[in-house]
């Protein structure tokens, strides 16, 4: 077999079989099949696609290129979540407690990675001692007994996906669905949960700017998903605003909490609850949305997940006193209004915009090597569909560095669009993919 | 700018503007721009196209890379030819004289070149001491006294061709329009002639397998030539069969040798008078076809065509008496006829098959650092229209490794079909394009 063939099938559009896409994968992860033959590939790929049976193959040996964990000495039906990333998503705070005291095994393995804001590994260092380089033993033991853990990525989960991304994102073949989809699937099935909810988001604060190609990738990851005997099904998230109303990393912890305490945001509650009966559904625990909300609500309303958080932890060696008090670790230099202008309603919040506002604070990283500030970032205070009064702060800005704030500051008004007329408020739940 | 965007727009199909064609060819002589990033951008053009702009600038930056030859001090106006490639092509050795003979000063860099057989430098070989590997004041001064050189390319002749033809070759993007004319054009235009005459070959054994193709291909060159200030005409040719009788290296010399004493075969000759009436007409040495052929008749008709080509052995260091002795210089140990097996006409011969047969006797290189045997090949004696009789030979191969020979008659046989009734002899001159 030699790699120049595979390349000239894909570019003349005919479909690769699973022992070239094997050769390929196994190539790539070792080395021997040189990058710009790859690169090329990807370009082909771009414009060829793949079809669904190459897109599993793919997944498949993508997820056996390195580690494959195995969860099964663990009892119960593990559960894990994913989102494809938006501007203040902090539902892992609230779900996985959530779904840990109904007694699911809550199993995620989470990256840093770039963007506005941390990773959900970066968050959880809000946490004075909060460890997630944990050993697989300790992971495991944290999962069967208390239900709920979370790890940082082993450096050999799915190598040749890490390989394949880098050079995509130099390549400029990153947006293919079959791509993105066996780039998040293979991640996913190497990290050993049975069922998985998939949080895909759609909107200006979205790597997926429409509901088409979000649906599209939803139903690739959940064939993919089923197709390896995993229970996925895919939630279609609004993100044409952001998500809640804190971005930044100790400020969405803190409004996680407030979640966890029956005060979150009501768009946020909306996701949580969506994604949270996925999960209720999936691994059987209810069998229907409405007895799956209803434990839902009682986990929230008998404190039951705000206690599972604080045990969580506890147990990754945080200070579980640290959870109520989580706004006196806020340490910031530079606090800052941003006033409305005019009477009306707020029409439109680009929520890429808000993001990079976090960005340019110091709350997110642009390169892997860049350090990162938990602290900084912005609260809203009026979201979309809301009224406002001349005056008012619709925003403040936590931040560390007065040149920062002020860009920031800039950023943020201009991510606003006003209007006079009532808005109404946009849905978050715009489609349910593979629901049992 | 950014390679990344450059490779982004091209995939949008955005046409580049000539800075960032400008950007890209540098930083790919250089080695700033990694070979994953060209690989990709050789994809994307491959699936994007390059419109007419976008392929001048590609071809104009490639042959700026290196250097470029200024003729300029030589008096005339210097031709030169070109062959994209074909199997039993030796029309060079033919026309070059007969032009030096009508006292336009030819000028010719050449390569060794892959394929069925060497390339023009391998060939001049057969002449033992017979020099390629000149200086350029040698070069120069041969053109200027004698009207005829034919040098070694320089190293860096169009340096950033040889890094994109090697990358392109090994991902499988060899065959674009763009690409391939901005390749052969970006060389031409360093080698410093003023009128070119390009022999875009069609057919089984050439690169282009159909007319359409070929006529693209034409067009583009012919059209980068012009916009470069350069006259330009291309000349289609049949290589469905292979040209002439003889394949191999010596064997082409011989026949070349053969058809500037006046006895060349038939199609040779129609291609020799076809592009020679081209440079002719382009140099401005004759003002129609009628003049031109009738000075082209002439050169061969009196002996000053197969002087030349003798002057021109002897100014490169050969000996001009090997000239009319060739034959007694073919060493080959295993010389085989294969017969005809019943009567009727000769329908097609596989030229890519004879180039193959000529490549497995040794006379080819498939890898840059193969030695090659000159002595070995393949001479045809019937050709396409032709009669045969059941028993008469219809090839002979010259060999030096009896295992060899037995394959290479098996190929030869296979590449020959027949038929019982009567069969056209194929056109050789299917269009030029750009004629004066």
């Amino acid at each position: 077999m030699r790699m120049y063939d595979i390349i000239e099938k894909k570019k003349r559009g005919i479909s690769l079989s699973k022992a070239e896409i094997e050769y390929f994968v196994r190539g790539a992860t070792d080395g021997s099949i040189p990058d710009y033959q790859i690169s090329a590939l990807m370009m082909a790929i771009f414009f060829k696609g793949m079809d669904p049976e190459e897109t599993y193959e793919l997944t498949m040996a993508m997820a056996a290129s390195g580690d494959m964990l195995d969860l099964s000495a663990i009892e119960g039906i593990k559960v894990d979540k994913h989102s494809t990333g938006g501007v203040g998503d902090k539902t892992t705070f609230v779900i996985a407690p959530m779904i840990a005291a109904l007694g699911l095994p809550f199993a995620k393995m989470s990256g840093r990675g770039l963007g506005h804001t941390g990773g959900t590994i970066d968050k959880l260092e809000a946490f004075p001692g909060f460890r997630t380089s944990i050993s697989e033993t300790k992971f495991f033991d944290n999962v069967a007994r208390h239900k709920i853990s979370v790890v940082g990525q082993t450096k050999n989960l799915a190598p040749c996906d890490k390989k394949l991304y880098a050079l995509r994102d130099a390549t400029a073949t990153v947006d293919q669905i079959s791509l993105i989809a066996s780039s998040i699937m293979s991640k996913k099935l190497a990290s050993g949960a049975d069922a998985i909810v998939l949080d895909v988001k759609v909107g200006s604060g979205a790597f997926m700017k429409t509901k088409e190609e979000a649906r599209k990738l939803a139903e690739t990851m959940v064939n993919i998903g089923n197709a390896a005997g995993r229970k996925v099904t895919a939630v279609l998230t609004d993100m044409d605003e952001p998500l809640g109303y804190a971005v930044g990393n100790t400020l969405e912890v803190i409004e996680a909490i407030d979640a966890l305490r029956g005060e979150g945001p009501k768009d946020l509650m909306e996701v949580v609850y969506a994604l949270g009966c996925q999960l209720a559904l999936l691994s059987g625990v209810a069998h229907t949305r409405d007895e799956a909300l209803e434990k839902l609500n009682r986990v929230i309303d008998d404190g039951s997940a705000y206690d599972k958080f604080c045990e969580f932890i506890r147990i990754q060696n945080g200070n579980p006193e640290d959870v109520p008090r989580m706004r006196e670790l806020l340490h910031v230099s530079d606090v800052e209004e941003i006033f409305a202008e005019s009477d009306g309603y707020v029409s439109k919040i680009n929520a890429e915009m808000i993001g990079h506002a976090s960005m340019v604070l110091g709350g997110g990283r642009a390169a892997k090597e860049d350090s990162i500030d938990l602290n900084v970032g912005v609260v809203l205070h009026k979201k979309v569909g809301d009224s406002i009064i001349s005056g008012e702060s619709i925003a403040t800005i936590y931040g560390n560095d007065p040149k920062k704030v002020m860009v920031a500051k800039e950023e943020v008004l201009s991510a606003y669009s006003f209007t006079k007329n009532k808005v109404d408020r946009p849905a978050k739940i715009l489609e349910i993919i593979g629901e049992r």
